[in-house]
Parts: structure tokens; C-alpha cells; sequence
């Protein structure tokens, strides 16, 4: 009998529970939460904003359906006993501390929004957009607010943006990189999602760091450099910082990034704690280095691996190439890979094209126009990356992972077998078109 | 210097000519088309019937737009010297026969749509769907038309069949195999799309062969088995039949399916001439046996790469996958490789798994059900077929088709990496569902 024990319940943490419980059936699994709500769906945050989502409790689940799995909510991890094997937990309603012996450990501790410390940054209205509290407190907040100010041009940002813009605020989208979607886009690329933006009524201004965010009790204003813009809403989207507390309390090991390190069974640097989602370093699949993935998808893709190798399985998580979908003003945006910047960056010599196509035949209503940037090696064409932008982008990205997994070339790439039918795709397939654009590169 | 002269100026002999363009820059083309404008696209013509298209001239492309290559229109070939290496063909218009020299030549036939030998087949209203001439007089004639029969049920009868409905007739789809789709989907898949296309009140009967055609002058019924339909408009859509005379009188070779033979390089039994498109034989990627493609997709591919061989080139084509998508009533239906029937036929012991999943996240609006069919080998689990139903089916296939390709199994496919945001997809990318459901088959 195998005692498994996870911290955590949010996608890396469920997963893992399932795939243990598929695994072992006489594994006894316990999973401790902090929240008092079972799990819920952050990327779902930006949709209530817009109001696409009516109701911010369709995100949650309240309670946990998962048959076999121990789930305590309101449960707080506070300190691992690793001689002992012991889990130290607080009940957050009875404040009573308990030990939990285990055999295996999964940390699904997740990530916190990223508050920079400037001046002003407690101030009221300034919320960040990762729990379903944020966005409660935001949605109380729209009916007061006429000017809302947005920091950080990630996906979480734009999609921010765009949803305060939806709902009639005057928008002004702040970022610190010289263009949009830094971490998916290369500049080029970015320019028609600004475009985008600015078309929706979105001023959005690239190359500025926020200073100093102004007010008596409530934000009134952020400061950037030689510039002062009038906010009463204000939301800070620059990023995740990962819940390691815990781990280094325990003395498990950070790798580069300043995550858990694991190895590609997703083992600590303690062999019987495994780490997964958005607290454990990832690597990437291509360049074989440590990145901060902090995806859903890599969430969910970890927990199955550790949850299988917890129940006494032997899993292997390759790594991620990040394949990533935003909805930038109903513009759909998707990346994979390594952007034309991060292959330079990485040592790669570099081929890339750019082409323009129709996302239907252009006799056909609703055809549109699709963006694809592809990113190959120079020598022999390799594909690296790929950036879409138009409907359909996610299949484009998702069909170009699987290509640069299969470490697939640009000639390889213009020979696919794909389907065609007027109200669904054009007779020349997109992908097809940029992997021809990158051939004569050659 | 090279002459290159193509018979045939559709997706095929259009691709050809493009592909050989700029592969050779000193190649003289020439394209003889026995049509008197450009190309047209067939495909379209459902959605014409249907309305989503305004209008079906803008399914034709009056004048060719190929730099560089020189088109005739209104011109047929009539005979192939293989000996001395000339096309006589002759002007639709003047009359006057000539004879082209070629270095290469490149046959794109095409396919004409099949008419069975049933009494009543030559009836007033009763029509095929192939050619733009079909689409004028079927335009014509629905508003005399209230009660349609559509014999076939594949993916152009299935278009056809949606379309006419839309329009508001009363409309019966007659299938001579068990299911709808037959090619595309096995049984327990095509009867989601039978049930689709039935609460669209398409009256749906399947096993049923057409005996004959009645009426005087115009057609007023269809007599099945032991069923008599009435019916004031009937679209035959049983298929197509490659157009081989011009290659069968210089005594190029046909194949088992009765098409041009061509090797990996599309050349016939005569090393200077090449054969692509509706009228040549493909090769099925998974079992290497010859079949008939016959769809816009291989003749794109096919073009590529004959069209690059004439013109002094080295290009290889692999075979097909016959990745395939249609519309039914509104329905997206895909698949891609091998149906559980057809492997069997095939001689593959198979392990199948279906699966039922959502386009979106269950709270976000417009999330939609897809169901995903995966055909595998019983051992080792490799991928060898696909079918998909529900939004974005088409984006699944190609990836599919991709997967297939490269001999990716089950587990593979498990561990792929995937885009996600709510608007777009849901966290689990339902192919990975499928092709757990596969796994948990071992």
C-alpha cells in the first residue's frame, strides 16, 4: 500500500490525483488545499470580465468529484518532515495541526501573481487577475470605473485589456518590452495584434516601465516614464512568481529559474517528492533548458507524469515547447516554440518566413486573414517555433508541436496531408504555404 | 531549354504549372484546357445551392492569372505521339488541329461525374454536381422544385443533401451502403451524423440502391427497393470516374483501380509523362496498395511535385492519407487515415477508442460536444486512422494526419503539447482524451 500525498488542487494537483488513482487502485491518495473551494479555472478570469462568462461561478468547482481521492479543503501545508515522511498540515477553520505520513509527496503548490514593489502598489483598485477573489473584486469594481489601466502585454494582460474594453472602459495597456505578447510574439509578429488592440480603443504603450501608481486611498493615476495617466482601475498582469516556501523550508533544491528542479521524472532533489505546475522548473524540448512554462497544459501534462510515477509507474516528461493561445479583441493568437528572439538567443542560426493567407477560399463569407511566422534552423531547416495569428490558430500551433517534436523540416512540413472544404479551409493549407515561403530560403 | 506542355488546367494542371515555374525559370509551359475559362472551384458548388455563396461566378476564375505560362483555353487534347513527343489538340472554337512538341508531359485530366446506367438517368432535373454548367441548371431549377432526392451520401451528396434543406425543399438522402459517409466514418460514427442531418429534416435512408428514375419528360420519382420517393429534382453524387481516354489511346498503363499508373515520381509507363490529379492513381500512405484519392488536396500535392519533376526536378510523392472534411448541416465531420473497416480489410488487427468531449470549457458559451474516433494497431498501438466530428474536426485530422505519418502511437499522442484558452479550447485537448481512452485498451 502506497500513501500518496499531494499538496495542492489546481490542475497539476487534480491531474495527478486521477492519474495516480487510474494507476494503483490500492494506492491511498490524500490531497491538502488551502482553499475551501475544491478547483477553479484562472483562465477563465478575463471571459467573466468581459462578460463573455455570465456568471464568475461557472468557474468554480465547489466541491471535488474524484471517487478514491482523499480531498481536504481549507487544509494548509506548513512543513515537510523528509527523515520522517511527514507532511505537517494545518485546518485553516480549527487552526488544529496534524502530521500526514507518506510515502510519496507530489508539491502542486502553484504560483501568485507578481505585485512589483513601487510606490503606491497597495493602493485600492489595484488588483491583480489570478484568483477567483480578483476577480470578484473587480467585477465590484467596474460599475465605479471609467479609466482602467493594464500592465503587462502577456496573455493574461491582452486578454485583460480587451475585456475591460469590452465592457466600455477607456483602456490603456502598459508594457515594458518593446512590443506585445513579448514571450510569444517576435516584434513583427506583434505589430498586427497592437493594431488590433488600438483598433478595439485600446492605447496601448510599448517600452514603458510604471514608475509609481498615484492616489489618496484609491489608485487616481500611474506613472510612467514622462507620463502620467489617469486610472481608477488598475490591473497588474506582469506575471506568476512560483510557491517554493514550502519546498526550500524542506531544503529541496531551486534550479536556474528559481523553481523546483526536477528531473525528468519529475522528482525533487528528495527522490520521494515529486514537484509539477506552476512551482516546478520545467525544460524546454528544443534547447534542452530550464524555462518557466507556468501553462495549464504543462500543469496538467506534469501531473500525469508524477501521479503515475507516485502510484510506482516510470513516466517520462520530455519537456514543453509552450504551445499558447490568446484572444487578443477576438483576434486568436497562437505561438509554439521559439520565437525568431529566443532561437537567436539560444545560439540557433536562423531561417524564418512570413506569410499571408485566407483562413477560407475568398469566395467563401467570413474568410479572414491568417498570419503565420515560421522559425526553422538555417542549416537543414529544422522547425523551431511558429507564431499564427487569424481563426484557427490553436490547430495551426498544436499541428506545428508535433512537427517540431518529430523534429520535422520545412520540406517535410510543405508535403502534409491535409483537409479541405470551402466553409471550413482553403485548397492550399497555411502551414503549407509558410513551410513553401521557407524553402525558397533556402 | 525544356518544353513542358500539361493537359488539364484545374488543381492539378494549375499547381503543375506554377510548381514547374519556378523550379525552371527557362522551361516553356504550355497548358491546354478544354474549358473556356480558367479554373473553377468544385468544391464550392454546395454552398452555392445553399446560399452561403452569393453567387457562382465567383467560383470561376475567367482568365488564368500564372506569369509566365502560357494557358489556352477552349482548346482539347485530342491524341498523344509518344514517339515523336507531340499533343494534337485541337481549338474548340476554330476547329484547326495542331501538334505541340513536348519534352514533358503532364496529364491532368480530371474525373467527370459518374452517371449510372438506370433507366430514367437522362430525365429532365435530374443532375449531377461537378462541373459549373451542373451548378446553373440545378439554380435554375429549384424554385420549379419542391421535393429533391440526393443519391449518395458521401461528402458531396452529404453538402448537396444540407444545402437543398436550407433552401427549404423537402429532401430524402439515399446511401447504397449500411451508413452515410461510408468512405469517411465508420458506422457507429456516422450515425451521429445521420441523426444531425435527419433533425435538419433530411429524410436519411441508407442500403437502399436507386432502381430506376420515372417520369415523363422530367423526373417525378425515384423507385428504390420497395419504396417509390417523389421527387421533382434529383442530384446524383455517386462519384466521379477518372478521365483516362487521351492516356488508355497512347497505351499508358492503368492501374488496379483502372487510373494511370505513376510511380513515386508521377511518371506513367512512359518516363516523359506524368500523370496527377482525379485521373491518376494514388498510393495509401499506411498499406502502400494504389486507391483513388480523387480529392482537391492530392491534386494540389501531386501537382507539386510532378510539376517540379518535368521541369528537371527530384521531388518524391509519399502517398495519401485522404484527409477529408465536410459540412453536415452545419455539422463538421472529419477523418483522416484508415476506419476501423478499412484496416480490417486491410488485414490490421485493430484497438479503437471513442471518445466524447467538449470544443470549450463547459462554461463558456458556444462550447459544443466533438466526438473522436481512433483506429490503432492492436499491437504497439500505432495510429492508423481518425475521425472527428464537432467544431475544429478539420484542425484534429490534419493533426492526425501528421501523427500518422510519422508513425506516432497512442501513447504519443498522449503526451503531445497543446494550446489552451477558454474562448478557444478546453484545458484537455480532446485527442489526448482519445488517445488515453486507446491506452487504457492495452
Amino acid at each position: 500500500l502506497t500513501r500518496i500525498v499531494i499538496v495542492g488542487f489546481q490542475s497539476a494537483g487534480l491531474t495527478a490525483a486521477a492519474a495516480a488513482r487510474l494507476y494503483n487502485r490500492e494506492a491511498e491518495i490524500t490531497v491538502v488545499e488551502r482553499r475551501t473551494y475544491a478547483t477553479y479555472h484562472p483562465c477563465g478570469l478575463p471571459f467573466v470580465l468581459g462578460g463573455e462568462v455570465p456568471n464568475i461561478r461557472d468557474l468554480v468547482e465547489t466541491t471535488p468529484r474524484l471517487p478514491g481521492v482523499n480531498v481536504r479543503l481549507g487544509v494548509e501545508a506548513k512543513a515537510i518532515d523528509t527523515q520522517e515522511k511527514m507532511l505537517e498540515v494545518q485546518d485553516l477553520r480549527t487552526l488544529q495541526v496534524e502530521k500526514i505520513p507518506y510515502d510519496r509527496l507530489i508539491l502542486a503548490t502553484g504560483s501568485q501573481a507578481l505585485k512589483p514593489p513601487i510606490p503606491g502598489i497597495d493602493l485600492g483598485n489595484v488588483f491583480c487577475l489570478r484568483t477567483v477573489e480578483d476577480g470578484q473584486r473587480i467585477l465590484a469594481a467596474l460599475s465605479r470605473s471609467r479609466r482602467a489601466v493594464v500592465v503587462g502585454a502577456g496573455p493574461i494582460g491582452v486578454e485583460a485589456a480587451s475585456a475591460l474594453r469590452e465592457r466600455g472602459l477607456e483602456v490603456v495597456l502598459v508594457e515594458m518590452q518593446p512590443a506585445v505578447l513579448p514571450g510569444m510574439l517576435d516584434p513583427d509578429m506583434a505589430a498586427g495584434v497592437a493594431e488590433r488592440l488600438a483598433k478595439a480603443g485600446i492605447r496601448v504603450l510599448c517600452s514603458k516601465a510604471v514608475k509609481e501608481l498615484r492616489g489618496e486611498g484609491e489608485v487616481s493615476s500611474v506613472v510612467l516614464e514622462g507620463e502620467e495617466i489617469p486610472a481608477d482601475l488598475v490591473i497588474m498582469a506582469i506575471g506568476v512568481k512560483p510557491d517554493v516556501e514550502l519546498a526550500v523550508k524542506a531544503g529541496l533544491k531551486l534550479g536556474p529559474t528559481r523553481m523546483i528542479a526536477v528531473d525528468d521524472h519529475l522528482r525533487t532533489s528528495d527522490p520521494d517528492i515529486f514537484a509539477i505546475g506552476d512551482c516546478a522548473e520545467a525544460r524546454c524540448l528544443i534547447t534542452g533548458r530550464p524555462l518557466r512554462s507556468q501553462l495549464a497544459t504543462t500543469a496538467i501534462r506534469m501531473g500525469r507524469v508524477a501521479g503515475v510515477n507516485a502510484a510506482g509507474g516510470d513516466e517520462v516528461f520530455e519537456g514543453v515547447l509552450n504551445a499558447v493561445v490568446t484572444m487578443a479583441s477576438g483576434l486568436e493568437v497562437a505561438s509554439v516554440g521559439l520565437t525568431a528572439t529566443a532561437a537567436s538567443e539560444a545560439g540557433f542560426e536562423t531561417s524564418t518566413a512570413r506569410v499571408r493567407c485566407l483562413t477560407k477560399p475568398h469566395y467563401f463569407p467570413g474568410a479572414g486573414p491568417m498570419t503565420i511566422k515560421l522559425v526553422a534552423e538555417r542549416k537543414g531547416q529544422r522547425i523551431l517555433g511558429g507564431q499564427v495569428i487569424g481563426d484557427g490558430a490553436a490547430g495551426r500551433a498544436n499541428l506545428l508541436a508535433l512537427a517540431i517534436r518529430k523534429g520535422m523540416t520545412a520540406k517535410e512540413l510543405s508535403q502534409i496531408d491535409y483537409c479541405y472544404a470551402p466553409p471550413v479551409s482553403d485548397s492550399i493549407e497555411p502551414l503549407v504555404v509558410a513551410a513553401e515561403a521557407l524553402l525558397r530560403r533556402r
